[in-house]
């Protein structure tokens, strides 16, 4: 049997399409040799995807879960077509592929999340037992398959299992920053929502007494949280849409930074970014409201040479890494338990 | 008097804009002292800005001008209101404000380019003498400013001006590129069109003998002009928005490279890259089609830990690196002359 890494084989249409782009994959194949199948407990919907439900079906539970039933039984995937996201799902392993790379690591019924996205995740629904509109959460019964490429994490028995979710949806921006921060850097986070936490506390650690982490932020509330939580020197309050504004802010803050993560919910704080990071400096972008061009142009029209770094969600030990700032960071935790896992 | 940096005194509407996304800017006001003031010559629009004046004018250069001339009046800068886009433009130095970088290297006369884009630079036009659509360029008197961090290039005698008009274009492709060719890599370039061109042969001559630099790219033609000007040593006739075929080809051809450098001119290619890249490996995009999501949400969803750059148009030096790459790359020279500068 030929490995096949990517589940090329799964798609249905259209041909030579990779699982993310296909219309419909097929969720019901024997197992591969590098393949590994999960007895799904609960799928956590994307937020964009959970909203376009909800506005669709006017809030009622039962409408989004046949909605849900629906496109799963038709897609061989929850990819909401509308909104083209997806989210991750929860369960036990069913089976590992010889072949899998966990293979060795992981056994039927160790419970795990995917970390892959379920717009590329074979999924067979049998059952949907209650929709949480407040978790955006759906619980079910079903099976699912990981290809070898496909990332997963142990849920671990020390944590409330909505902050475990709630970190490993962001887990790759601590995890790539931790590339890019040395110690004594002086580092400026765009964004104080919980990729921007998790960024300020793993910075923070890193950077050593010399060093300056700086939270940006439109909202006083959440820079106040960061600082209660320990996970940041010093705070801006400002508008990262407006980059004049923002220039002037880190002017008044000591001038440029060496490295500038933006974390910001909101398109529109390219340039702002840019502004903020100082010549040979680099820049993560991790906002998914980020635009290519406003970005490489951005940086172009005004003369600044720095990295400009696509926030690649992947990064090998991502879930670890993340975890394990949360459990030895108890301001962090608390933040994040308050915020995302009441 | 202050300094000036951004260019934001000259910024009418909306307050607190950068130039580049202001209505209207002022091009009217005295010489700042870090300010660098051109007597234009001629405007290079940009390939988009142009076709849509183009359309919109029926062709005829008489209403293109007209056109060109109304919204300069207006904006006070050469920026499509329907495009989005502008151009660069050539002329001879007027004044140098002593407080800008270029003062005591260039002196009034000296005859030098913008680099940075038309959008956000500001312009006087005086007269329109001449509209080339087969060039997009429009030759005319007028006066522009340029701000500190507003990059410039002085035009040498020693090759013709359209293909150092074409070359200074892409010239931040090679010179990005140089920062992560290593001797012995083995770098993929997507696309073989002038970017593509000039990242081919800087890498053919930066990877050395144990190197390999692969071109791809959908047109033979395209390919086969790069292997007569020696800018690479092997080419892949494949379409990169077919990701899975790219894998095919990539796997057939050795396996993922070290670097690859995306300068496609059609969009839907980030997934190709990145099969194409290998772990550890860097996946530069120049491609203005780029997606940011794509990439992002791509690499994560294969699991690939490699580092995705945005391609920043800027990189210090880079018109001279890519000049004198074409300078001392005869075969290069030939095929860009043919292509660009006939």
């Amino acid at each position: 049997m030929t490995l096949d890494p990517y589940g090329l084989r799964r798609v249905i249409a259209p041909a030579g399409a990779l699982p993310q782009r296909a219309d419909r994959l097929d969720p019901g194949l024997p197992l591969g040799e590098d393949e590994l199948s999960i007895a799904v407990e609960a799928l956590a919907v994307d937020a964009a995807s959970f909203a376009q439900f909800e506005g669709a079906a006017g809030g009622d539970p039962e409408r989004i879960a046949a909605e849900i039933a629906r496109i799963v039984r038709e897609r061989g995937k929850l990819h909401n077509p509308v909104t083209g996201s997806g989210g991750m799902l929860l369960g036990r392993v069913r089976a590992v592929g010889p072949r899998h790379p966990a293979a060795g690591k992981l056994s039927p019924g160790d419970r795990i999340a995917t970390l892959v996205s379920l717009t590329l995740t074979p999924l067979r629904l049998d059952a949907i037992s209650a929709v949480r509109p407040e978790a955006h959460r759906v619980e079910c019964r079903g099976e699912a398959i990981l290809f070898a490429t496909g990332l997963w994490a142990r849920i671990p028995d020390d944590l409330p299992e909505r902050l475990v979710l709630a970190v490993l949806d962001v887990c790759g921006a601590p995890a790539l920053a931790a590339r890019y921060v040395h110690p004594g850097a002086r580092v400026l986070v765009l964004g104080a929502g919980k990729s921007g936490a998790l960024v300020c506390a793993l910075a923070r650690e890193r950077v050593g007494g010399r060093g300056e982490v700086v939270a940006a932020d439109l909202s006083g509330a959440a820079l106040d949280a960061l600082v209660a939580a320990g996970a940041c020197h010093r705070t801006l309050h400002l508008d990262a849409t407006d980059a004049a504004g923002t220039l002037e802010a880190v002017i008044d803050a000591g001038g440029p930074f060496d490295l500038v993560v933006n974390c910001a919910s909101v398109g529109g704080t390219e340039m702002a970014s840019i502004l903020a990071v100082r010549d040979g400096g680099t820049l993560l972008f991790f906002s998914m409201a980020t635009s290519f061009t406003a970005a490489a142009l951005g940086a172009e029209g005004v003369g600044k040479d720095a990295t400009l770094v696509i926030g690649n969600g992947y990064v090998p030990g991502h879930a670890d890494l993340a975890l394990d700032l949360v459990r030895r960071s108890p301001g962090l935790r608390a933040l994040l338990e308050a915020r995302y896992a009441r």
